[in-house]
């Protein structure tokens, strides 16, 4: 049912529209959910248990939420991505061992309150999320303070986000961005791989260029409780 | 014994330096401690107790260490501050009380490790340092990664650093150097008096400020424990 051809397992720089993606999405409807306004305030009920909710602004090809879905059966996760070609990849990876505890979206980030209920949400993964260089694309970044805003709504008291990155600029502007909406930050890293952290789970994009010598910048903020 | 004239209650902004400030600051050795390096390791035995040992650098007029010292006597504090005249004005303040758990000194922040034995210091307060704005003297400024090596050694594990600025410049530069360096960041607050930290002690320079619209910015960086 799920068929990547060599084009889609390795996509060209510019990813041009496939003829028929949504249709191929739509008859994975179990995995990659169609109408999430839904479950609005009920994702328990969807999962069938109360375990935390964690998700990953800009899952990419899936292989980071992949990983940690079965690493940590005691959350559940959803993967969230706005690129349907990409999706699709993400989808094949996670749709042959059904993971009970993983689901994938297709959804700006900005419309995330419209899917999730304040508080619903324990944890955000953000993973080499585009640096978007150019001042006047600023507020496009996934750590722009208007999104931090949204982050703080849908964040559980003592809520976390979890960041990582290739890409210094970003980094530091979004050590300063968190800093400004009073999130607390711990467990900064300017060389993740070569830190104390021990169950870094790579994605595809950090394996590709873990070989060189680039460092990978890491942190985590936690949500004020006020 | 401690006479201050109109010229020292109000520094010139060139502070020339006045004939007879070290025979005054002399007199005062109980207050201001004269051979500080005798004391490394054992600062507990001067104080006579096992209070945790805190310390301010740049301590300017003495007004924050002061409060500090009156509203917290279950805690030891030692104000350092470099120049004489201005160490002279704080030793004035401090002298008619005769707190029990309050000390100055005079010396460079470089040299803090001939003076405390690693480990020996639980937090230090930064208040109102100076920016240094320039790059080429960034090597001066008290965040700089230089000085955060060396109280990240003075610090006890999970030992504090509390700053406090009115320059939005240093106080960005700062948390990078701080995030950098691997201490946890909490409490950030762009706007400290009107945030929801209600037991700040104000700095002389805090006060003559604060009915400017001014805003002051604020953190706690912890020393990582590794």
């Amino acid at each position: 049912m799920c068929t990547l051809t060599l084009k889609e397992v390795i996509p060209p720089m510019r990813l041009r529209r496939k003829q028929g993606i949504t249709d191929k999405l739509n008859m994975m409807n179990q995995l990659v959910l169609q109408n999430p306004h839904q479950y609005r305030g009920e994702w328990k009920q969807l999962f069938g248990n109360d375990n935390p909710l964690q998700l990953e602004l800009g899952t990419g090809k899936g292989g980071f939420i992949h990983g940690l879905a079965k690493q940590s059966p005691q959350n559940n996760y959803i993967g969230i991505e706005r690129v349907p070609d990409i999706l699709y990849i993400a989808a094949c990876k996670l749709e042959g061992e059904k993971l009970p505890n993983v689901r994938l979206l297709m959804v700006d980030a900005e419309y995330l309150l419209d899917i999730f209920a304040p508080g619903e949400v324990t944890r955000l993964y953000l993973n080499f999320s585009d640096p978007w260089p150019k001042a006047k694309h600023a507020k496009r970044r996934l750590t722009h303070p208007d999104f931090l805003g949204l982050y703080r709504r849908l964040l559980a008291p003592g809520g976390e986000i979890h960041l990582k990155t290739d890409n210094l600029d970003l980094f530091e502007y979004s050590l300063l961005s968190l800093a400004q909406e009073g999130f607390s930050l711990q467990h900064i890293t300017y060389d993740l791989h070569n830190s104390s952290v021990t169950d870094n789970i790579m994605t595809e994009y950090e394996k590709r260029f873990s070989d060189l010598d680039q460092p990978i910048y890491r942190l985590e903020a936690l949500s004020p409780l006020i």
